[in-house]
């Protein structure tokens, strides 16, 4: 696996010998609790910066304070001790966020990535958004100790021909790869990651003479129907550094997460057919601003019942509504709150803590390897 | 990969040290050629038995002879020689196949391996499938040789409830689990073989009191997408013993199959977009007799988009029958003629023998594994 020595590299805190594990940036879900113990347990934590920036610093401030209180000894702590850089990323959907008030807030709270996903079109507005990021980077050049470590750019794609524009015009550190499995956004049309991850691999792999060098590579991080430590393994045989799991933290204790929510995920299962994906779990929410090529995988509930039997929107945003008020009983397949989840979901069966769920996944990798017969 | 050896003891011809691989019984493609050319390769061939088992007599008459023909030292042509027993499998699509035709043929033509799917029901006729094939083995228990071989039941599933039902109530020796990137027929709705086929292996795994025991397990096949070693050793990973390809084998030199279908396969890629489930295909073809929860996965072409664009099945359709008369200039993104392939069918980039592929595909294992550090 000598290619992850470069993301180890960049985020000096994480676990060597790992494969690297990242939590997804889930809007309202991954906030600085959720990325500060990812991170403090040897992960990579993301924080949702979402489309609306307003409560981003607010976040990161907490971040700070949490990271402050870990152990001494802990390599996320001494990380931001020595470079004043915040042990975690930031997710952006990009076709919302405001970019001048993101970066202000970047300026003045450094983090180790930022993750873009999702613009109006593929790079569209992320030229602008990574050459603002690499000045944060260069304002930074007079300071030594911070300087040796450039914010590192993780781009979100989800085609082969996405991932070819963006490596081409975006240069990033990090391709977040997204296959069909994922729960929340995704392009509406997508393989899976048992072809998409080695078609991109292939594609950035070849010899032919116009291709990348080994140093302009980016990593592969697969993303969707990551769960287990079964899943992580495959997706390194597919061609990944790691993987990114979001699904598996909803059932976390860091989440912030509704009841009805989490105990939806647990209950649950054979995913393939229990979710779909749609964007009628925006429709009744009122949430308008996803360019069209995206849509949502969640649990099929009465919102979706209701609008493939024929329901229009502003009915069923009403019952949505309406819906709110019944608290954590608003979830369920006969309830009407969304639940956003992967087909991995049967695969959750418990609620654990960030860094439990990373060593399970890390231990379930070798047992499963020496299953093989592997070493 | 202890599991394997149950299978490598069914089926003795086969590969051994080698994960188990098996041509897909695609319809009209994978006849007694590919078959015969799979198994003396040391693979599983399958050929097609279809809806319609009126050819099929003929293709097993023709498997005899080419099994004849194979080299005297070749496994595949020994176990032919000393059990009597076809070195193949025969797969049904079971809401179509005549059963008493299709077991009288067998009688007199006995194979190693019945493959059943898309029952108008799950598990529905396949009761009386799995008993008549049964009894198939019992009328020859007076011969010794060949009674060592019970005709091997395998049952492709597509959800883990479906996989529950066809363990429970068929008992089959292999369950192939295919996932969404699949090409041609499969679920309209699945997960992929990333969260799949982990689910199932944990249900069949469970420790559970009222669980199977370790004999009553069977074996797990994946199928969907996998086209390259590095998805071989992905379904490994994930809980398989071995795997079925499909769409590789459209690029074989023994499929029977047209060169505007064969050049579309080599030309598309980035599958995730480049194909799409639908039943427009059926449609155009007026193949009408498929149960509903399926449909068929193929590269977008123009019977596609002007369905989507309103076009009804009849006009479709007649235009259809009309490109029929352009020969291999029908297949394209702007032909009529279906193409049918899976999500990986961007990474089948040369036409090659059967054997050829078998050969890169566990060769590529052994690189793969290598280059993860593992043995």
């Amino acid at each position: 696996m000598s290619r992850t020595s470069a993301l180890h590299e960049s985020l000096p805190w994480i676990k060597p010998s790992k494969p690297p594990l990242a939590n997804a940036p889930m809007l309202n879900i991954a906030t600085a609790q959720l990325a500060i113990s990812v991170s403090s347990a040897g992960g990579i934590g993301f924080l949702a910066g979402g489309y609306d920036v307003s409560g981003l610093e607010t976040q990161l401030v907490e971040a700070a304070e949490l990271t402050r209180n870990l152990d001494q000894s802990n390599p996320a702590r001494k990380f931001y001790t020595e470079t004043g850089i915040l042990p975690l990323g930031v997710g952006f959907l990009n076709w919302g966020a405001d970019r001048e008030t993101a970066i202000r807030i970047l300026r003045e709270n450094r983090v180790a990535a930022v993750w873009l996903f999702a613009p109006t079109e593929m790079p569209g507005e992320l030229v602008d958004w990574v050459r603002d990021i690499h000045e944060l980077d260069n304002a930074n050049e007079t300071d030594t100790t911070s300087s040796k470590y450039k914010t590192q750019i993780w781009v979100q794609i989800g085609t082969v021909h996405e991932a070819a524009t963006a490596v081409s015009t975006l240069h990033p550190d990090v391709l977040v790869v997204q296959g069909s499995d994922a729960g929340g956004h995704g392009l509406a049309q997508s393989a899976s990651l048992i072809t998409l991850l080695p078609e991109v691999h292939a594609l950035l792999n070849s010899s032919a003479p116009d291709q990348l060098q080994e140093s302009q590579r980016p990593h592969l991080l697969a993303a969707g129907g990551i769960t287990t430590g079964r899943t992580l393994l495959a997706s390194l045989t597919l061609g990944a550094t790691g993987a990114v799991m979001g699904t598996r933290f909803l059932a976390s204790t860091e989440a912030k997460i509704s009841t009805g929510y989490r105990d939806e995920i647990l209950r649950a299962s054979d995913g393939g057919v229990s979710t779909v994906r749609s964007t009628v779990y925006d429709r009744v929410r009122g949430i308008t601003g996803w360019p069209g090529r995206y849509d949502g995988r969640g649990v099929i509930n009465r919102s979706y019942l209701d609008a493939v039997g024929g329901m229009g929107d502003e009915e069923n945003r009403r019952l949505y509504k309406a819906e709110m008020g019944r608290g954590d009983q608003g979830w369920g397949p006969e309830g009407r709150m969304t639940t956003y989840a992967g087909t991995g979901v049967g695969l959750v069966r418990s609620v654990l803590g960030a860094r439990e769920i990373l060593e399970e996944v890390w231990g379930e990798v070798g047992v499963v390897a020496g299953e093989l017969g592997l070493k």
